[in-house]
């Protein structure tokens, strides 16, 4: 096999959410992937990456007594995912602030299956590397499945850094 | 939560087996963690670790047909899983060579499961890194089987890096 000379990372897309672990996951990818790539003179492009849930995986119309939901609620659930969205790109932003390196970041926030999302959005990006934390991604149901981060290194083109946090070592 | 101030890598475990994707995972791994750090002052040092099959999981004294395997068989069988150890950590050193880095390898050689044996050698050294290719670890069944990647993300302890191969990705 000849030894292929691969390029120097240019876009490195975290996937962010509300966990401590996604937050960690971001502050080890600045600390060593950034920041030694920085310094040698290489600067890529960090895209935070936030997938909310899309509406009608999470809650429809309907509750589940076949109650229609008023309009009340569901302004209520669409302003809380608006600040949460807020929330968790302030964090990150917050984070890549505190490593001192001075990077370009992206923000991006899709909406839908957290999975799809992701990989569609590194496929997109032609991104050269993907970082996430490894225990599920987002909020609610997602939180307890923790597979999102094992589907998106199964489908992702690009190599998948999967980070955990030492809290959550079995 | 506090942003933790995450520490260099000093020992990467690159888990290599007969596959040309792991020979790419590693050309990766020089290419793009060692060479940065490597640039940086940092000079970790690069664990090639494979595995074995042991022989019980793989061939027993008793063939399908319950007749005892000869000596001369067994003899051959071991003959031919050395030969294979030599020529994968041979093709490894020369894809560390080619790289023209200056870095420290160690060999080790484990036998048994391939994700018990990997999980165990990265959290006995203290690995900060495991990288390996996402298809398969190894020959004969585990090939197929292409899980061993994805056991060893959800169990390490230290980040890891799944590297696909670019004729491998779906």
């Amino acid at each position: 096999m000849e030894v292929e000379n691969i390029g120097e990372m240019k876009k490195i897309v975290v996937a962010v959410d509300e966990s401590e672990e996604s937050m960690y996951a971001l502050s080890w990818c600045l600390n060593n992937v950034v920041s030694v790539s920085h310094q040698n003179s290489v600067s890529p492009t960090l895209v935070l990456l936030y997938v909310k849930p899309s509406p009608p995986a999470n809650y429809s119309a309907f509750d589940v007594a076949g109650y229609l939901f008023g309009n009340d609620v569901v302004a209520d659930l669409e302003d809380y995912s608006r600040k949460l969205v807020d929330s968790v790109m302030s964090k990150a932003q917050e984070v890549c602030m505190k490593s001192n390196i001075d990077i370009k970041v992206e923000k991006k926030v899709g909406s839908g299956d957290a999975k799809n999302v992701i990989c569609g959005t590194v496929e997109k990006l032609g991104a050269d590397m993907l970082v996430m934390g490894s225990h599920g991604y987002g909020f609610l149901k997602r939180t307890l499945l923790g597979s999102v981060s094992y589907d998106c290194a199964k489908r992702v083109k690009c190599p998948m850094v999967v980070v955990k946090h030492p809290r959550n070592v079995l």
